[in-house]
């Protein structure tokens, strides 16, 4: 059982280990329907793009939000349990909120005696926090306990009910009531905090992503926000800057940076099914590619005092106005040399794709940090601190880092680590879909992706192989990349296609493979780059197909 | 056969062509006994640190130099042919310089017609340069043509004799009479050109390579250098800056850059192993790291009037004062992005670990590019020259680009393929030797060697698996990297060294990969890197070892 805020570190590691079994289960019944239909590629691309177009109108369509807001204990409840209830007040529960006389809370109209359960909580003493009294406001906030294996386990430990009284004055009210608006054609991979991504068959249909389809990664609520009262504050040493949106707009110059901006965990589901590992399932689409407006980080900088001699500065940190139950805030750092190089073009945006950044994108300020992992592109940004030290959010030191395949939870040293940052060259093949089928009738088919690479190096080959990788067809990068703007290297994506040649009537596997400007290459298998925590999938993009002749 | 000038963009192919084989026959009697002893690896690297300090008295060792100066061609001549030789005069020999009249040359003694293998010839139509008369400066200079395979098939062209008088006058004057001393201790991989490589068992004792140690790529011979009349030349649009060294020491800010240079042929010999491949058969050793002292080439750049803001300036230009038979020098270019950056650090150096540069290394002066290729460190560099193209040396536009495992000779296309420039992440281990057989009384055998990625990217992890791939251990990185200096990035190696353990009495793989601050990889095999040329061999580096109870 996992119960009231599991620690924060251990947040999207939950939803992984409760979710990923009721994933695919349920994946193997409608999802699989959806994404690996067996219909013609043409006519499900159609219904994708009439469906992210209508998407208001999009009803009944299935929206995997397995998770519910309240979901109902009852099912689990064993009726005879039920008649003999014993009924405790609020005051009964909260004098058990030590392990001298036992931990005791409440969910929902329920009593629980979790003492022989608090020593295993996965989120450690944290738990603690919930001791005594109602853990619903918790749960609400770290919404990934409530699956039904965590609930089921929850129930092994009822003694009785809350009184009807109590009940009423529970604050059940909700963090995640105020979230934006979000078009159902998105694969959710978490309700709360909110993470989705596109369906991969549209992605690589335009070099710039569309906003409403750009993957969501939240770690957190989307906070409201009162623009009118808020001033993004800069820390240098002693020095303060409080600058409000229009101040930022008027006093630096604008620039736009066309960047690709990628979560760590895009195809962790691969490396899932390879070896478990602890993670929401992304599929290929937690990547996207925008053009961001805003201001030079380095000019903001140097305008708050910053002094590029000055080495008592390491790194730069970042505070989201996204809150946990603590109130403290999301944050992530990236070292000075990025922040103040010219050419690393890092910007405070307040534009994504010529409007206002939305709600799930980081209104008003994102941090753009363009070649480095989406974590560090930080959103709803409210602060900026220059330090010797790393963010100390559990995002900058105890999450984002990868371990050799043979690194255990046990033993992994997360001190020693690096966090990622400048993100290894990756690809994917977005048409046709896995398990297809597709027609041929001359024995050629058009096989189409993304290819990108961290640090502003280019992709300088793609190779597509139909046979398993015995021999390769050089793709055709795609040259057209709309819009000349002020990046100084390549940070956005290439889309690419290729014909390659097939034999009908035989399943076919097809792999691709990027190659990048320092000539990095991707790994060949997932085995050797296996993580914990299921990051940085790059292996070789495998996909099957069965080809038919279209004769 | 391969005659004259084979054309300059096939000079190092045709080293590897003609001297593979030779190599690997010589390398199964000589070089096994030296590189792959079964005696203990102590008392091994024990001879090679004995070797190298006494250089000047390592008398009698094998050096590898099977290409003679004047190879005699009489034991492949038939004596019956030699009996009835008819002897033609310079003046006969130039009556035959174009198709019509047939294409005679010289060489030696000896006269040839050559016109039926001029189609032929894979350096192209240049061969006609040699037309009606000797060949000996050019093989001279271009002495990859001297392999007995070579000079066998010269001789099928055999038609007589070069009259006694017209011998004499011929010029043998050696282009590569005046070369530096070099230790004996050097693997040389060709000796006109001088190529050559330290042994791998001492390359990893020191963080600094010693000069005398670091690899040798020469693509033509050393030039001699009159320090008293030379100026550097730096070309800025119509603007022209002439500096003399101790200019350059005295106008512009001294810097210290620690960098790796490495051949992008590093680690071919095992390329070739999986498939033949055209190119220099470089072991582990093409690499090395040294302290470089000179100029930041963006201050000198700036001084000749280089305007940043100038968009026709795309790339910027090093001819070195190395020259081949037409005069052309070697040369090379980088992105301007790269040369002009604050944190590029690129220098012109005039000092290489405290001294002069060594001639063989570029005396006095080349360019340092941190993190790029070796091809582009240019060596005795006479000119800079900021322009909209790349260098159209040879070097740069057909030669050190990669194409993909399914390209061949005939497909390859050089203007689409990018420019080897920035390196990708690679790691060699270098003790125990491939093939020894190591002692261990406790089941653990110690593994060292090195680990390097360009671009500045920092190696972050080490792995090495005693089981072929199946577990992983982490390597301690050795952080002693003496030597406080200017550099804003981490250009130079990491040294490693990981205790694993193993099964004494048996055969055992050990196998490292190298994992950079991006996250980037080296791929687990050959076959996808696999390229023509065999270039960014980076594909784990695997040994064998008999390991042998102690006790």
């Amino acid at each position: 059982m996992s119960l009231v805020l599991t620690s924060l570190c251990r947040t999207e590691s939950t939803v992984c280990r409760h979710s990923t079994a009721f994933t695919r289960a349920f994946s193997s019944n409608t999802s699989k329907k959806r994404f690996r239909s067996s219909s013609h590629q043409e006519t499900k691309q159609f219904r994708w793009k009439l469906a992210a177009a209508a998407s208001g109108a999009v009803v009944g369509m299935v929206t995997y939000n397995y998770i519910q807001n309240k979901p109902d204990l009852t099912f689990l409840r064993k009726s005879v349990q039920a008649k003999s209830d014993p009924v405790y007040s609020s005051a009964d529960v909260a004098q058990h909120a030590d392990k001298q006389s036992g931990i005791w809370v409440t969910y929902q109209d329920s009593v629980y005696d979790i003492t022989g359960f608090v020593e295993s909580h996965p989120g450690g003493e944290k738990i603690l926090m919930g001791a005594g009294g109602p853990i619903d406001a918790f749960w609400n906030m770290y919404a990934v306990h409530k699956t039904p294996e965590v609930l089921q386990i929850l129930e092994q430990y009822r003694i009785g009910k809350l009184s009807r009284r109590d009940q009423k004055a529970i604050n059940l009210n909700d963090p995640f009531a105020n979230e934006p608006f979000r078009l159902p054609v998105l694969r959710i991979n978490s309700q709360k905090p909110f993470n989705a991504e596109p369906p991969l068959e549209v992605l690589t249909d335009s070099f710039i992503t569309p906003n409403e389809l750009f993957y969501v990664r939240n770690h957190l609520p989307v906070p409201d926000f009162d623009l009118e009262n808020f001033k993004l504050e800069v820390l240098v040493g002693g020095r303060k800057l409080a600058l409000s949106v229009d101040e930022i707009k008027k006093k630096y110059k604008p620039v736009t940076i066309t960047t690709t901006i990628q979560c760590a965990g895009n195809r962790r589901q691969e490396m899932s099914q390879y070896q478990n590992v602890k993670g929401l399932t992304w599929g290929a689409c937690a990547i996207g590619t925008a053009r961001w407006t805003g201001v030079r980080l380095r000019d903001i900088l140097l305008d708050a005092g910053f002094d590029l001699n000055d080495n008592r500065f390491k790194h730069i940190q970042f505070n989201g106005n996204d809150k946990d139950i603590t109130k403290s805030s999301y944050g992530g750092s990236i070292p000075k040399h990025k922040a103040m190089s010219i050419d690393g073009d890092v910007i405070i945006a307040y534009k994504m794709n010529g409007v206002d950044i939305p709600r799930d994108h980081g209104y008003p300020l994102r941090v753009i940090v363009p070649g480095y992992v989406g974590a560090r592109n930080v959103k709803w940004l409210h602060q900026v601190v220059a330090s010797d030290e790393e963010s100390s959010s559990h995002w900058q030191r105890n999450d984002y880092k990868v371990f050799s395949p043979s690194t255990t939870f046990e033993t992994a040293d997360y001190k020693k680590a690096q966090s990622i940052q400048e993100m290894p060259v990756i690809s994917a093949i977005s048409t046709p879909a896995e398990g297809s089928k597709v027609e041929s009738d001359d024995g050629v088919i058009e096989v189409k992706g993304y290819a990108w690479s961290g640090g502003g190096r280019d992709i300088i080959r793609v190779d597509v192989s139909a046979d398993g990788g015995k021999t390769w067809k050089e793709a055709n990068l795609v040259k057209d990349k709309p819009g000349a703007d002020d990046s100084t290297h390549s940070w956005a994506w290439s889309l690419w296609n290729a014909e390659v040649e097939v034999t009908p009537g035989k399943k076919t596997e097809i792999v691709c493979k990027a190659i990048d400007s320092a000539y990095n290459c991707q790994p060949e298998f997932i085995g050797p780059i296996w993580n914990l925590r299921g990051f940085l999938t790059n292996a070789w993009h495998r996909i099957s197909v069965e080809v038919e002749d279209d004769e």
